[in-house]
């Protein structure tokens, strides 16, 4: 049987916003435009990506705290450019009970000015740097873009931030490296591949020194942003007075950094992996790594249920996430929820499989099947799922590539957009004003320039725009 | 070394309102009032707690899910005694960006309003039924009294509400069962002993049939409510159409619970269970539950902190949490540290233990030492923790018990609010005018009767305010 994948990327907006409610991910109902309700599958999943970020945060030495959801006015305010970027784009709690408040609070579109006055109270002396916490919240945005579950919504409900302070900027470029390999270790766990561009100026966080950005590329072609880290310099230290005291006593303002992410994560996964049955999830994060339909046959006197319990018990035992499904149901519809909810590997076993003491294993990634002996089940279920692993991971990274063109032209960087779409890179000369115009004449955004910058470097080439000396490769990509 | 609890007790107030901050459990200087930012410390030991719920959730087949935290006011409004419980207690979104909304938003208070449309888009036969979901979310309600960090907020940041519905009302009642059994699990593993009432009608949750709560003594004799669940009959499902489909065919109302936690669950453990030196942990939930003080001798020729390495790899691979303390400050200063933020036990190592293979363990909840040899460490220490579990419960036990007094007239109940304090169970006829009026007299709020009401039945006995045959025992007491 071959693996379809017409829909997933011919119709993906389609394919995305059906699957998000039939496979149990997300209810869209909800009355609040782009603020949608978690259902128990989607959010099981979720979980499992934030069991990884925890175990991570961890490892790297980031407390876990919680701050407020609100925001006073005052505090927003103290960092000019940070309210540039986010003032038309917050929600205002302006009355309380029956009476209006004194001073208006704002719902967090993220967190630096709900915590950088605290940080200049636990701040005091190098001695507490380098200081990282990170907290996993809800934060919310005023889109007036078209919203999407998971993708661009009013209530960013797993909105990961990891905040940190640093004596020197060597120290917090250090920290960038760990966020960096931070994000590699997860998105191992998520089989997904992803590029990291540093941002152009004129999209950089607002408040930021520089900004970087992870993407990867969705079926359609256009990019996702699922991880950003930002070099603060000492900009916000100087807004909110965050001050340390070096050991020859005088004082200094912190270096700080930030790093984001979402629940855009399981969107990439979603997207990524799947095909036109439905989700295909990572072993790693599968709720259920392995479903067991008992396929009974009339007359026959072997107890297929019975022996499906025995497998599952054998693999519960082994730590791998089984459920024996036994509802009164045809096997064809079970095979069919279980492929449209990812579950990435099926055992099938019919009386024939009781006799002989067998089971027949089917991938979610492939669809093959095979036979395998009940004495080996273990042995060749891990050896699958750690296949099925690899597999995702090696088709993602195909897609990927494949979407990645380099070009010297615009022109035929407008082919490429009209073509099969993905990241072009183009030689640029490093003008603000040459990559805005791009990005209009291309009707694309700059994603920005390869990180690290060496990557980025080259020669002999002329900007694709105006034709000087190119500086740099810049990609530019349709984004969601 | 005798435990000293007289700040404990005699200016419970202060000693709690400091211990949040010295512990490191919340941060009262954020600049909203009433909203509280969760420390590392305090954080890891609410998560413990959490862990114990989602295990309860998960073993009663409960279904986590997660809901905006924004609720139009449209659907706010549709249950009229609930909306007339909350409407001058809540938080009103009315912009976003620069315009004001077309429809105000509320800060869930709690998800009723929010969740039962969508129930009734998700229920639709008797198969659906029980239906059971949960979630652990923010919640926030304008506060106009004193607020007390974890007690009296107005963001509760860990609010944990159960929402089911059922197909009659002996299947509501059995939840309310189940409840209450999950509360007692959960109860044992925090070692806090609680009593349940039954609300007065006055003092029900709005919108509910009966309302129950569960509620620890305080050191200071008032009383915190810490559960609540409710039986709401078919009063929401009536207001939010949430129908479903019986087997002939018919269509009924559901009958529908909830069930209400909170981060006062570590209030109460910090309360119940503290002393002058600071806060005892429960082990269950401590996050670390043991903690190693090497106490090095100049001179000496063993490694006393090597062997405390050794020590805390044992006890670690023995799946128990441990910390070896090697900062470089004095011993005293440690123990100091670690007594206030409740480690339950202390494992000193000197050279004399090194070089008898010993150790000595000290108990935060008794401060009793004694020594152990190394070979039977872990068996002594989990014997320990076993104990420091049981003795804490006992204690609170006998504290609580020695805070319930069965008095026959207002005269008696007096002297116990003017004395020791505590709850105060009297003779009462069952009519809400005496019952208030007694609240009036008493300066005291009536919890309601015991729990199961079979507890809570007198005769012979006279109302205590007028003088009629008395129905019930009602309790009453000062609360928080």
């Amino acid at each position: 049987m071959k693996v379809e994948r017409n829909k997933w990327q011919n119709n993906f907006s389609e394919w995305y916003n059906e699957l998000i409610e039939t496979a149990g991910i997300q209810d869209k109902r909800y009355p609040v435009k782009g603020m949608n309700i978690w259902l128990p599958y989607g959010l099981r999943i979720m979980r499992n990506i934030e069991k990884f970020i925890h175990e991570e945060m961890e490892r790297t030495g980031h407390q876990e705290v919680l701050f407020p959801a609100l925001i006073p006015e005052t505090e927003f305010q103290k960092e000019a450019e940070h309210i540039a970027g986010f003032e038309g784009e917050v929600f205002w709690v302006t009355h309380a009970g029956h009476d209006p408040l004194d001073v208006r609070l704002i719902l967090r579109p993220t967190s630096e000015t709900a915590m950088y006055s605290m940080f200049a109270l636990w701040i005091r002396s190098h001695a507490d740097l380098p200081f990282k916490i990170y907290q996993i919240v809800n934060v919310y945005r005023y889109e007036t873009k078209h919203t999407r579950p998971l993708i661009r919504v009013r209530e960013i409900s797993r909105f990961f931030e990891a905040h940190t302070a640093h004596d020197s900027f060597e120290d917090a470029e250090r920290q960038i490296k760990e966020d960096l390999e931070i994000f590699d270790n997860l998105a191992k766990k998520l089989a997904l591949p992803y590029i990291v561009s540093k941002r152009p100026e004129w999209d950089k966080f607002p408040g930021a020194y520089y900004s970087l950005g992870a993407e990867v590329v969705m079926p359609d072609g256009r990019t996702l942003q699922i991880g950003t880290m930002h070099n603060y310099k000492q900009n916000f230290a100087k807004a909110y007075n965050i001050m340390y005291e070096k050991e020859d006593g005088t004082h200094e303002y912190v270096h700080q950094t930030t790093y984001g992410m979402s629940e855009r994560l399981l969107a990439a996964v979603i997207a990524v992996h799947g095909d036109d049955r439905g989700m295909v999830l990572p072993p790693t994060i599968a709720p259920i790594q392995v479903v067991i339909v008992p396929i009974p046959k009339k007359d026959s006197p072997y107890d297929v249920f019975a022996y499906a319990r025995e497998i599952a018990e054998e693999l519960k035992t082994a730590g791998i996430r089984v459920h024996v499904d036994e509802r009164d149901i045809r096997p064809g519809r079970k095979f069919y929820d279980w492929e449209l909810k990812g579950v990435p590997l099926r055992i099938e076993v019919g009386p024939r499989d009781v006799e002989g003491q067998k089971a027949v294993l089917a991938r979610r990634d492939t669809l093959e099947k095979f036979t395998v002996e009940r004495a080996e089940l273990i042995e060749k279920v891990r050896e699958t799922l750690d296949a099925i692993m690899d597999n995702l991971y090696a088709r993602a990274k195909e897609f990927l590539d494949s979407h990645i063109k380099r070009v010297d032209t615009l022109e035929e960087a407008k082919e490429v957009f009209e073509d099969r779409r993905g990241v072009v890179e183009i030689p640029w000369c490093g003008e603000e004003s040459c990559g805005l115009e791009m990005e209009e004449i291309l009707d694309a955004k700059m994603l920005g320039i390869p990180y690290p910058e060496e990557e980025a470097k080259i020669e002999g080439k002329k900007c694709a725009h105006c034709g000087k000396d190119a500086k740099f490769i810049a990609r530019f990509a349709r984004t969601y």
